[in-house]
């Protein structure tokens, strides 16, 4: 059921990276396997199983080194994640967006393939669609029930009793409930040690206060799902939970490090870029990476330290002092020394290469079709990992 | 020389707004030739060419409506979009972002193939790069000088005679000064048709000054190159120049709205969206349109009405309200009544398929592969065109 991984693309195999077309995505296998090891060695102590969140990576050859095996478990964000991922293999598979009735057909199509995908729902309108979908086609589709455990996004109020059990009723007419899922999304808001302790136990506190309401009325609910990368790092204690599901663990980034989850070396992915300018007088160097590489995510921004669009490294990936990519067009960058640094400008003539660290691994990944795949201080790119995009 | 589109997506053809998948990118073609029309009959009475910016659509289907010719001229921001368009027979091209020594090798690879492909620069260090690789192919690549109009970006400052002078020779020693170009950026943050006309009579001035300069130095210099969307609509004479480069025209976007250069009626890009949730006592409905369909861009956020990540319409493409795109995770979108309106919530029942509006076209687009193609008010979706991102 493999699927065989696309072709490396034929201008970059036997590139380093003086010399592979910029600005393109780099990914440090060691820094990616450390960090994959961390979490692992983390849940493994606490006992909880993993259940990796596929968005961040999009990738066949990344998702096999972050499961626990090739079939899963995994977690993705789009029926098209969940349709790649199949293909090569994962038969273990939650769908963590609130599903709508009109995608419901994709999903029973997986599950006639034998893919064990679940969905996610926080209404009694969905469950009756994923219900009613479930009895015409002779499936009981799994679905587990959002619950809102920080008020940032959906889901059903924790101790809403009478909610999550018209929920389950609504589903088991024909589907089934598999469990409960959450996601502490305002972790990333969180500062300090103390705060990023009581998100993780609020999130926990959260789903096994809605999976105690359903099993005292009657429902199995097996599954107690929680997850981001900052809980899942923070948490002392997950009694009462089954898995974890994180995503941006496997590479870090900037947001990751300002809320102190990681170091800036941890941080796995960059973007390679060449000076193509300066403009002496402004105190700027021009690059080839924009938004357009970069993404416009801007997610430092709200932090203690502003990195701009990204904190910029040199050709071995370490940090250029306070140079940042302070501004972006679509394919221009303008880097600068972050405001109130010391920090000399360097001479980057023009041709120089340098690597760029992300704001958010999610979005920069996004606006690349691969990985070059380097180790440590070795230059040498070693592959290229075809990443897909879409729905 | 014309390359055959590639096939309309499966999942697509036949489909309309009602049933096709989402997120997609919604593109309606008659407020698309609306938009090229008005820009066309504008640079007629000015006399000047038009050079499309490419980098918004990323579409061979689109850039066929949008160029003079089939053949061009227009204008690119990467070599990858300079190799797909002349695969697709365009053979008048400018590479406007400056060009680094070790991209020349493809800029000579697409010249030999017949492409009159132009690149840009504004240091004597690349000049000599430029004129070397030239004598060494025996083929004078002809480059433009960049300006810097207003300090936005890159550039040489319009007055400076001897870095003109001395970047002109650099190149004439085997490569050919073709031109002068420059780009108003800042005309992104003016406010007002008098500010309006003034970036673009600033625009003209710097452009026209430093081919003046090079020409009484004895350089030709043929070719005066400006453009910005929002200064191509304000110019109000363009002496001395010979070719406008705009993108965004063509798709529009909020802010273009919000600048004043269009109405909201006019933006031809959306992206549709179903709602999966809701959140009654938050005022708030989700859908499955978040960052990752609609990108980053928070470009009205400094303009006097933030449309947060989008402002929503109803899937005929009318605004409700003061309905917003306010938040947005990966794949969930929060719409909210923006703050401080008094616009009631819509009732807006799980499954309810919405068009939002875009920020900024170019960032928008580039998170998907394709245009889902329709006409004013009929839902059903004419073609897929498809569009290409990377490098």
């Amino acid at each position: 059921m493999l699927e065989a991984s696309p072709q490396v693309g034929a201008d970059s195999s036997g590139h380093t990276l003086k010399d592979v077309g910029t600005p393109c995505l780099i990914l440090d296998l060691d820094r990616m396997d450390r960090n994959v090891a961390r979490l692992r060695s983390r849940l493994d102590t606490l006992g909880v199983a993993l259940r990796p969140h596929l968005k961040t990576t999009k990738s066949v050859d990344a998702a096999r080194r972050v499961m626990t095996t090739a079939a899963g478990p995994a977690t993705v964000s789009t029926l098209k994640e969940a349709e790649r991922f199949a293909a090569a293999g994962v038969t273990d598979l939650t769908y963590a967006v609130g599903i709508s009735p009109d995608k419901i057909e994709r999903v029973l199509a997986l599950r006639a393939k034998g893919v064990d995908l679940a969905v996610t729902l926080d209404t009694v309108e969905q469950a009756r669609a994923v219900a009613e979908a479930s009895r015409l086609a002779g499936d009981a589709i799994p679905a587990l029930i959002e619950i809102d455990c920080d008020g940032h996004r959906s889901g059903v109020l924790p101790g809403d009793a009478a909610h999550l059990i018209a929920i389950a009723r609504a589903l088991e007419d024909g589907a089934t409930l598999r469990g409960v899922l959450t996601h502490a999304g305002a972790s990333y808001d969180a500062r300090g040690d103390d705060a990023l302790r009581a998100c993780a136990e609020g999130e926990r506190a959260a789903a096994v206060q809605a999976a105690t309401i359903l099993r005292e009325a009657g429902f199995a609910c097996p599954v107690v799902s929680v997850g981001s990368t900052p809980t899942a790092h923070f948490a002392q204690n997950l009694d009462g939970v089954t898995e974890v599901r994180a995503g941006v663990f496997v590479f870090f980034d900037l947001v990751m490090a300002g809320i102190g989850v990681c170091k800036i070396d941890d941080i796995a992915v960059s973007v390679l870029a060449t000076v193509i300018g300066h403009q002496p007088e402004k105190g700027w160097i021009l690059v080839d990476a924009g938004w357009m590489a970069m993404s416009r995510d801007r997610g430092t921004a709200k932090q203690a330290v502003d990195q701009g669009y990204g904190l910029v490294c040199d050709i071995d990936g370490q940090p250029l002092g306070d140079l940042i990519l302070a501004d972006a067009n679509q394919e221009h960058g303008i880097l600068k020394v972050r405001p109130g640094s010391a920090s000399p400008l360097p001479d980057l003539p023009i041709g120089t290469r340098v690597r760029i660290l992300p704001n958010h691994a999610c979005a920069t990944g996004a606006q690349h079709d691969s990985y070059h795949v380097v180790r440590g201080n070795d230059d040498r790119i070693e592959a290229v990992w075809p990443r897909f995009g879409g729905w």
